[in-house]
């Protein structure tokens, strides 16, 4: 009999490593100077510039949605253009923040699959975009979720193809890494190789789904095209006054590759499921799993079953539901899930 | 001897209250809804709606200035004014961030002392503000800061007053509540009595300068005004998926009182300060001391001196500076500041 | 032999109707009250009241992209969504003018052909919006190009299947009439058949490009959903002192049916333009020619041979262009060329 | 017996000058292209770079909001301030435009008499503005009106110093030359020696208020302060596609010194008035009549005197009213103006 809770809707629905909480605790000593001018924010310039391999600008952020549009803010105009993928996290479900703090900087959606930008596609919209012309917004950014929004990740040659082409365009090249370590742990490479080395001049980097609590953070590779980066995160609120205790939680997030860890625990948990229910009849997965995330077809009547048997997920249509797989999801979870997809799969 | 340094600069350079902390530790179980839907987060509204003795809503945000800008935001109109002191934090130090996100809206002083609003000026501000002329912004909100940037606490009388004349003309009344504890603890009345029963219609509720961490609040007693405030939040960058975790500082901070015997140390210190320093020849206090803050005139060479002993204050001007107590002020800090002061004084 | 420029290129290219010019000249008469004071632009709301058969308010603005982006942003929220086809030119050709203006509202295309929006696409559209979700834009408006950017024209029950889907959802109906009169003489509709009577809450009144010179309009039919429309020209910095010299244009451009003469002079050129090349082999339109543009797709041989004669058109892709008449577009234009397409149209 | 209306109400209450309306009758032969692009278009920028003595770009803009608004939108950044006299149009009367226009950029007001900004409280407000600090708006432009909000003139000196000041210091120089004839014609000096030759960055230059329509324009001395500014004009509506018309009009106002002869009608009536009344005993100018504009102290039994027999004009307070003269006010009005006051000026 299932549980009345079979948590698989999002991984913001997670807990939080408890090694980012006892960071806090650690960091509640004594007195500092606020807006960022205390010492554990100044290892966090240091320390990412180690982590990245070359020297970053490191902006803890509250929220995913604030990381990329204020990043995206800080590069853009207001009649500029910022290209994603129509399944893009800024398209789909930031309600307009962008282009709200863009000043009307338009999120522009260029066609692809899995949640990608294709790489031609891109180069078509630049060149029919009308440079110069008063008429039209201008190509400014591109914007790469990595891992995408339908669980796929973008290989290291694949960043690189779009960072030729935006650079070759003067466009500014923005990761919206919120499963930045997720992807990471997919591709087994290196921080620095996925992002600095393939073009990527700044990045929402993501903690929050990853066992953080309250903290995203902007890292910035190429100062020159974010210079007023200070003001717009100060205009807009997203500068702590106690921001020893969001840095400490970003500090404890890449200490000992905990963040690393962490997911490969959820990507793990989501291969699992994926290698046991792509091979059943009546279940198709729409993207590659890539990631924590599985996006899965059913007929309707099964995905009813799993809902009434109390599994919690959010469905993207009647015959499509999504999974995410947390860092503390466990094998009992996964165990049950695989089950009772098994047992309503055929229904209709 | 000296310490190295003797802290005065913020309320904000303060540790955050193990309570708060404690309670991060106790939400961190099991799965839960983000943006939230979590049951931490529902307790808010009942808990609050217990306090002030209406129903309110409550939304925890990241910070003051986004809790400033978002209500007033949220209340006004792009063309409108929000009429306040000319020393607010919204008109002094928050970088245009509620024209910004009021898409305009304007910060427009009204004169007055220790930082209060006075409220002649205020009526005839409106008077001449040329209501319903499209040339003129046109009055919409008031910004009471409560206690005020200059250390002075509004009486619940001088609430009322502002409150009858915004309302009379149709403005909204905004309390800027940074510092809300530390004014309920001098006025010894009840969180009610100096909001909604004075006619305040939405309030900064701040956390973070007496024992939070990374939260502070907007409540709202009158939903009408602020139909729109959770796209607002959203679009922001200012709902955070992991809700709970803020949403739990701000309920350990008003439990068993806990926010208001905080503020009382904080309130307790500045004023054994005052009194000490307020009788020293040589020694001025600019504004009434009914919070955490002093506003100290000395000659320059005084204050020279005292920096040099390593006290941390923010200076103001050549013969004035802030000095600000936390609740974890202690009674050897303050002893400390006295004997250097006193010390210093008559330096010229 | 052709002319050195045969000038097709847009109907923003050809001369002011007399008539309008002429009433400037009367206008320029005595002192009056400015910003629309005037007994001239007294005479508008009434005048057109009576054109579209019910009571409505009338605002001269500057260009379409001004009376676009503003009425949009009088009816719109920063968060909402605005529908439109994808070839709208508040979509394709007017620099983030509406997301500006609306600080942030997004302007979302629709799938359809002939520039026109799919009713269905637009239902579907708005169920899938996430209507209540604060992740979620919110569906606010739809825009619909009247006549379209390709050329076409929204019948009376086309333009009534999208404001029924509208209204039912609670969206504004915009109607963009930059080409409204040649709509008006391709359907012998009367003005309000098309609009308030097809449930158009308010419409961009195209004067420009059928004869006018620096003057539109926004023709409101429902006030109660621009209420601030006022607040937000004037702080466009669109409304004239001198509004007199605007009004005047615009009630010479209605007078004794002068705008349907001048449209059907345009709409005439471009139909025997149409008759005469549809059936020539090689050359083929791609949408029905309903108003005054044509969008033509030949050869690029073709196409190149013709520019090198001196016609003056813009291209629209290697294979593809636009030709626009005006109202002055002459016999002789037209006859000439015919000539040449038919000359270069096998051109390979 | 006095007139129904005698009008001094506004210059824009005035006619416009012959001379514009059949530039716009000459403009009206032939296609040309739009957006700009036509011939006469083309002769704005060699004919203002002749008349102020440098090479200078010319935007025409529809109103003087609009050219405020968007020049300072084109030099300032969301989080900067522009500093103003309080009385300074953009402070008082466009309705949060350049806030609007600059993405929240403040407009400040700093003290100083007659409507001008006092260089040394201009220097004080800079160097207590915080700059470089995220918390505080950054200093970027200074806003001289020019003739002041009060009737009085910058001599070339006193605008030297302020944009000596501004310069040393980062900030841009933008004069609001709503009336800047009537100042060039009160100080007899160059269009060079006011603007770019005392440091001028960018002006708004006026036509509407002297012999206009419905055109001003923006002149730019200094591109790199302003790079973006097409983009901005057009995302805000304000580049007609007929651009001719409006050129037309601002190359006749400037010919032939027609702009300076108008200046000096309006400049003259106004001193006329002045000699008359300032001797008078009831009557007292509150500050230098220097352009065309009268702020005129009496009674307030016999400001209503003068309203009851049919003097126009927007009084300002109790016992004060404004005065302004147009281009075409004659003799007999000022004659019989005179007469009226001198009647009622000692009514109590």
């Amino acid at each position: 009999m299932p549980p009345t809770h079979l948590e698989f809707r999002s991984d913001n629905c997670g807990r939080a490593a408890p090694e980012l909480i006892e960071a806090l605790v650690q960091a509640n000593v004594g007195s500092v100077l606020g807006y960022g001018g205390d010492e554990i924010t100044k290892q966090l310039n240091a320390k990412f510039s180690t982590l990245f391999e070359q020297p970053v600008q490191v902006f803890p952020v509250p929220t995913g949605t604030g990381a990329n549009a204020l990043a995206l803010a800080a590069v853009g105009t207001p009649f500029g253009a910022v290209y994603c993928s129509p399944e893009a996290h800024i398209n789909t479900s930031e309600c307009n923040a962008t282009s709200f703090f863009g000043g009307g900087l338009k999120v522009t959606p260029v066609s692809g699959v899995d949640g990608k930008i294709d790489p031609i596609a891109f180069e078509v919209a630049i060149l029919n975009s009308g440079k110069g012309q008063a008429h039209k917004n201008q190509p400014e950014a591109v914007n790469l979720v990595q891992a995408t929004d339908m669980g796929a990740v973008y290989s290291v040659s694949e960043v690189k193809a779009i960072s030729t082409i935006a650079h070759a365009n003067g466009l500014v090249v923005h990761m919206d890494g919120a499963r930045f370590a997720n992807a990471l742990d997919t591709l087994g490479c290196s921080p620095a190789e996925l992002t600095s080395k393939a073009g990527v001049d700044l990045l929402s980097f993501g903690v929050t789904k990853n066992g953080g609590l309250l903290t995203d953070a902007i890292v910035v590779f190429n100062p020159a095209v974010a210079k007023n980066i200070s003001f717009h995160l100060r205009r807009a609120g997203m500068i702590w006054s106690k921001m020893r205790f969001a840095s400490a939680q970003v500090l404890a997030y890449v200490a000992d590759d905990l963040w690393l860890r962490l997911a490969k625990q959820s990507n793990t948990a989501a291969l699992a499921i994926a290698h046991k229910i792509e091979k059943l009849e009546g279940v198709k997965l729409l993207a590659p799993v890539q990631a924590n995330e599985l996006f899965v077809q059913m007929n309707p009547k099964a995905i009813d079953a799993l809902i009434a048997d109390g599994v919690l997920f959010y469905r993207r249509g009647t015959n499509l539901f999504r999974l995410v797989c947390r860092w503390d999801t466990t094998q009992n979870e996964i165990a049950q899930l695989i089950e009772l997809i098994d047992r309503h799969r055929l229904k209709i």
